[in-house]
């Protein structure tokens, strides 16, 4: 198992499947299908579909059935990142090494064009059936996890605690910065693993494992990403490295230290590992990968 | 049939239905709920939610299993305006009679908040089956029909176009002005109208005549809408009159006429009307809102 390749293959598979599901720049009206493409296609991770991959995966599926769900899943991802950056939220201008969607696009456009993203994802998820044979039933059980992550007790309560909180770095407590967390990233992470599970067959009592590991594994990615920031090199990263210090953002290392959030990261990293092995040998890439989100360098 | 009190009745219902299914204001983090409650209840005709209900009626299912539904339409149409007023966006103070939501909440929340409307209305579809009792495979059709009209084909597509169009009213022809209006007044129309039937138990060869009438009542609630900019009053309206002209958009008198664009409103009037007929006895409520909406007051 060869994680980083692994990783590239499934990653360009899932920036294909997108590429198809998503409007064509030909499409009427035009600019707004190019705003869409400029901001999801061509760059990123894909950590959140490559994730849903390898639960349908460790749950006995094939890898194949996964990849409209992980496009549907890197969409909402990338609707998240559009708005996130726009000026009145944390006004980035700069996103995966390339101008932010509203920088080349304009203000409305971005507005638009992220509305557009998780639309289109959730339309994904409506044709899962025809895309990939499942059950009616379990297209709609899906639904129900991206749809929760996505929303308030998820991904945008998440942005909602983060620009509350933004100024207010000395207050915050750790457990405050991991209710943030476990919104903002944390949400996504589990509806994609669990909704790959659900793809690939898990029944929902053997769903336990898949949501204790991508629980650790959201965490350990977000105190990564915290230290990233405070020793990375800011080309590899594609954004501003010391951004978040500056801003006086609350981030572990600043709540910790830098070695308290290593000692927590490879806390977490332990407790991703165990649940990965209780999903036996199929779990392979899903332990795989906390190895690969730990160590990833800058 | 007093289609008014009808409406009102029901309109009481979706808003109860809504009051229930959105996150209350006591639900951590409590900010952005106030901003959704506070764009989405309280205000507002419901038409999209009545739609739903009354293209249920005329399917022949019961008019309470479409509140959900209702709901969730609502939730989305609530959306589209909490961002069509963005300053980003049409720039608009007013709204419903209050307040727009970004001059409460601000930008960044405002975004937010019409962001999770979009995914509560999903979150709802997703959900239809427990709610309603109705078969997964036509929960799944639902969330088909309503996820085109609010992508790039439908809402946001015609926001898209409008916002293009701005300022170029001179070079628009009719026909153009008619691919706006049917992307960004039709489509969720025809979604709520179709959605409706579906949970009322319509089988799919049997749509036409509820997308020939949502077609025609979709364009007829335009034509009166930009009748009633020129010649409304601004109070009743609820934001200011003689905007789209100020601004120089786009609008049927501008391009027709007053007595053109009456006629036109009579033409499709007519048009939805004929549609309804053709539903039958049940299809009663159907069309006595096309009356209700040609002569709506300002």
């Amino acid at each position: 198992m060869n994680i980083t390749e692994y990783i590239r293959q499934w990653a360009d598979r899932i920036e294909a499947t997108m590429a198809k599901l998503l409007p064509g720049e030909d499409v009427e009206p035009p600019v707004i299908h190019r705003a869409m493409r400029y901001s999801s296609l061509g760059g990123g991770k894909r950590l959140r579909g490559i994730l849903a991959v390898s639960a349908c995966r460790a749950a006995g599926g094939r890898e194949e059935t996964a990849l409209p769900l992980a496009a549907a899943l890197e969409m909402i991802h990338a609707y998240s990142l559009v708005h996130d950056d726009l000026p009145c939220m944390d006004d980035d201008d700069m996103r995966r090494g390339k101008p932010a969607n509203h920088k080349v696009f304009g203000e409305a456009m971005a507005v638009l064009a992220g509305d557009a993203l998780l639309t289109r994802g959730f339309w994904v998820l409506g044709r899962l059936p025809e895309l990939t044979g499942v059950a009616g039933e379990t297209a709609l059980a899906i639904l129900r996890e991206v749809s929760e992550a996505a929303g308030t007790s998820g991904l945008i309560g998440g942005q909602v605690l983060d620009v509350e909180a933004e100024g207010r770095a000395a207050i915050l407590a750790v457990e405050h910065l991991e209710g943030i967390h476990r919104r903002k990233t944390g949400a996504l992470f589990r509806a994609s693993v669990l909704s790959g599970a659900l793809l690939g067959g898990a029944p929902a009592e053997k769903l336990q494992p898949f949501a204790a590991y991508a629980e650790a594994l959201g965490l350990l990615f977000q105190i990564v990403d915290d230290i990233l920031d405070v020793v990375g090199d800011a080309r590899a990263m594609g954004k501003g490295v010391g951004r978040d210090r500056r801003r006086d953002k609350a981030t572990y290392p600043a709540l910790l230290g830098l070695d308290g959030a290593q000692e927590m990261a490879r806390r977490e990293a332990e407790r991703a590992l165990e649940a990965a092995r209780e999903l036996g040998a199929q779990g392979d890439v899903l332990g795989a990968l906390v190895e690969y989100v730990h160590r990833r360098d800058r």
